[in-house]
């Protein structure tokens, strides 16, 4: 079957912390096209599989960079022995078999990227394939959903307005403590202490984003410590190299971070 | 029948705001090229699937983006199992067979694509198709329809006065308060109380505009909250994800933004 | 026969203004190459058009724009079911069989179409197809015009003075008011009064030129507006759409245009 | 035989100015690499095509411009029934032969164009075609002659000093006014009269250069004007169209060139 | 067997100078992407390479550039006898077959190469190949380390954070002066002494760093160094041209660095 | 044989002017990397011609720019009557035969040239051909040469500290007067008074390096003079055309060079 190999098999691990599910679900049976904004390792990405195990429905991810042309979302001609022969690019698969298409980081792809999506967006639902002269209705179970970090927007890199009015959006940030705590024991197989602890030391690194720090450490990053943890290294070597020198080469800010390491050992 | 899956088979629903369909049926009796001018989701493109259905004549729309060439226009040559033949682009075909041809957000695609049309708006109405040698005359039925959002104009990006010149312009707006809730319970599919309320929200929200706010909420935003709340989602979080989150990161806006639907429950 | 599509069938309607057909017809005599100089829609395209139709020569006609490359013009290799067999461009087929070439606009094109003209401008007449390892004598009816408004070139895009100083140049103006109302009481099929009418109004936006608008409307215009009012479309809506919407979205010039339009009613 | 249709048949009229074709022959003698310097249409074109008829010898001439690539000048594969099949470009041609290679303009090019060259231009005089893998050394005939106008130099766009050391260097001005005239004269076939009026006027415009004017009338248009003059327009037209319109839109400048003419009827 | 010529034979000569080798095994037991930190030529290549033979994997090393596209990476369609097939690239053949795949200095890669490896880098460890329309999911054994050095980033070019965020990170520098002499003479095959010296002229070199040098001599130049004086050069003739003329035109720190050696001999 | 006709027939001349040839050889003798720096046209590519001779080496020469690809030296499929096939580029042909590959101006070329050589300068001498999927390893006998201009660099364009550091570099200059005279005496066949009258007028101009001048004469220059003089051209017509017009416009500059010239008749 099409698009067999884009099920997700197994339940992706996901902690709600609002009530995206329900406004997802409602999107969704409308078919309103989702944009789910918010920092890098949040959860979007788990989000949306988890949609997509919910719903069992196949999910086509793509991550978009500025490379990345409209011909690979929608497809191309390649030669064959016999000539050309068209091969739908992952969208046109995605709006041809009814998938989720999960268009990750939009705003990095050319503008010619999001606007061969237009079309799809609104009540025509439909995907024009000029280099092949075919117009391609979407199935009725195609529903598209991109991600957007707030924080990575300029004047120069931006979603255009008529583009960002065709999205409903769905918020995401980091979760309360006790919550975040919970996912960081599960993911990285740590107990609730150990994961509290490095809560703790995540949301002070996120108290310096602003301070000279672009980000602070990420959900993600925090499962990585405790993955470091789990497998005998030290606390402090653990955030050093999880936490610390991949997201600055700043010496006061090092410094910084690992006393707030040190406070909590 | 060639471009016989571009007929528009339903009534598309269009609500008159003006003379708009009067003007353009004189521009289309003697095939003058119009430009259709205004804002982002105020029903331009559903105006020009009304016209079509209500001429019966097929429509070819094409989502101009910056990366689209000439040829994607034109058509190109594409390699068979005997050499190469050539492939009419979505322009070519509607020069050749006489269809509506809609060139959606022109002023987006370079300006070899704004060059190309300049031979099919004037008296010769003819598609010089260098590539391959070929004069296509246009059909008598073919009539060139282009849009335009002036808010998106720069110095940089802007159409060429020798092609703004050839063309007749319609102008949309968002429509009377009246008028826009009749259309909101139209396609939302809710009462008149309820699709009269998010109308107030979206003029509110259109006061913002210049207040740091790009754009307002257009109508089909407001048809997205529509939906939401037929589906049972409440005012508030339905006004969030449709009409607040996609279009701003402001603190301060999205507070106005919420006191505004606030002040209407 | 080779060509026979680009002859001029019946008489191309020109009206005209000063001693322009007899200019040219000293040029074409001696093959100097002709530079049509004039702002957008003032009629130099139906000059060439009705000059080739005079001289009974076909005219190639190429609209040039900053994407077309020197192959465009002159030719390209094509793969074939025994390997690649080479085209001519519009250039190298008016060349070889003794066409007027009309380069349209040509500042618009990069530079390298502008350096490929030069041998054929000079006593050499020749045009090297370099990739083909040709060198093609010009027919003895060859003859180059190009198209030159003066008002669009900016230190960026000029044609540089090597290739200016190859021709000889006919300037074009809009014509006098009793000739412009000829011409648009001819080509929109409406009364002398109306068109004088147009042509006072069509002034009066000229007059604006410098103070805000780039450009007046063009005789092009005042014969679209013609055309709406043969159609039964009033001179306030037929001006509003032909003349005024398409070249300015400023409010204060609006109703400048507006009330001079008022005025003649 | 191969580049048979590159040897200048007859004597092209060329009257010399100085010592520059004893200077040329030394420099071709010990195949010395040659740089014509000199503004646009004083001859240097000419001059190379007259020594490459005194010298019997074939002349292979490129027009040089910014989208010219390497593989324009030295060859690339194309595809035939068999696969790809190499064909040499231009300068692998003289290279091969033994004639000369004429690059007009080499400063228009891109660097990799005036790098390729190197080799050709020191004792070495190889042309490594890097992509057959093929390394040929050059006919004993082989000369290569570029052309450079020191007017047109920026500093964004100049020949590399490791390039013009490469060079002997020829330099051509206008020529003095007596023999300019009776240039003019022989070549538009007029009297010495009318050619010593038209050489007046070009000097006078040449005063201007500096003023407002990027460069005077060339030689070159001189003989247009006179052509013009010859058959039967009159000079004030003849100096409008060929002197005047074709270098300057501004409005003074325009005065000052008419007063010139006017002065010498 | 695939991959078989990307197995270290020999054991590379590596001197450990902290916890990097434990760090390095807990993070490839996790499979947590890592990133090398360190200047140029402190040895994080010859690490990796000790670390894949210790670990008995075949690796996969990629030198990135601004010109290498995500197909040069992850593979392309190529033109068989048949048509085309498809090429794994070098990420593809280390995710299917579980090497260690090297990307080396990918921030000179474009946004594209380092957005490519996102899924690659969390729970989800899968290779889009959208141009295939093939979904690779890593092997076992796939394991993905980077190279980064600190000194050349710019505003214009780094690593986003969403890439950061997803490596732990171990850092290199050039190693205590005791060490440095034990690898130096290790690997230039020369006497502890003479070692011991070039590492104190290295020292030197480095303190110079930020008065006008960009960098000081690496281990790797003092390598180059002893490797000189083992043939028999002599030391000043060896520090000139190993150490001193590849990193500096400036003659006052030629001067600076001249005298350092002579303050060593 | 492959790469036979890569190999120096004939001892090119080159005379020593310090110990650049014993350097050369230890370099050689350990596989070194060298980076050959000096001013243009002053004997680097006759230096490595004859040490290729001296060593019995082919030498493989590639002219750097800036459209030069990595494919360009590495190698590229090219399409065969059955398919693609493989051909190896200049740098692939020396790295698998064991030439001496000489990659002039290394600088002007793209990052991706100089990052393609990374790992064929340090102990793994490795060339990986990603795209063909092949890891060539370096014939014993290969080593790789470069040459760097150091007055040609800029901010923009210069080597990166991670390539400088992985050469041994050699400097070259102009010669002392003696040995200089020596060489243009040699080189052009004129005696060794005419050859020193050379040499003076060359110092001359290189005193005006700076004022103006961005390079004086170099050796290559003085030896065009000699070999017109030798073909019985006057000094000072012998002077202009090859030391003084090549290389200023300048008006003043031209003046001092003459009268530089004129003192030494």
């Amino acid at each position: 079957m099409i698009l067999s190999d884009h099920y997700i098999a197994d339940e992706p691990y996901y902690r709600p912390v609002g009530d995206e599910i329900t406004l997802f679900e409602a999107a969704y049976a409308m078919r309103l096209p989702v944009m789910l904004k918010g920092p890098t390792g949040c959860g979007k990405t788990r989000f949306i599989e988890h949609m997509a195990w919910k719903l069992n429905k196949p999910i086509v991810t793509v991550a978009c960079h500025e490379d990345m042309t409209a011909s690979d979302l929608v497809g191309r001609f390649l030669l064959d022995a016999n000539g050309t022969i068209w091969h739908d690019g992952p969208l046109c698969l995605a709006v041809r078999h009814g998938a989720i298409c999960y268009l990750d980081e939009i705003v990095e792809a050319r503008q010619d990227t999001t606007v061969v999506i237009h079309p799809l967006t609104d009540e025509r639902r439909i995907l024009p394939l000029e280099k092949k002269g075919e117009l391609v209705r979407a199935h009725a179970g195609f529903h598209l959903v991109i991600s957007y970090n707030p924080g990575y927007q300029s004047i120069l890199k931006d979603l255009k307005e008529s583009t960002k009015q065709r999205f409903c959006a769905i918020e995401f940030g980091y979760p309360e403590a006790e919550v975040e705590a919970e996912i960081v024991a599960h993911e990285a197989g740590i107990g609730p202490d150990a994961a509290a602890l490095l809560v703790t030391i995540g949301e002070r690194s996120r108290n310096l984003r602003g301070h000279g720090l672009a980000e602070g450490a990420s959900t993600r990053m925090l499962i990585h410590a405790g993955q470091l943890l789990k497998h005998g290294i030290q606390l402090e070597a653990a955030c050093r190299i999880a936490l610390i020198l991949p997201i600055t080469d700043d010496t006061d800010l090092r410094g910084a971070l690992c006393a707030a390491v040190a406070a909590c050992v």
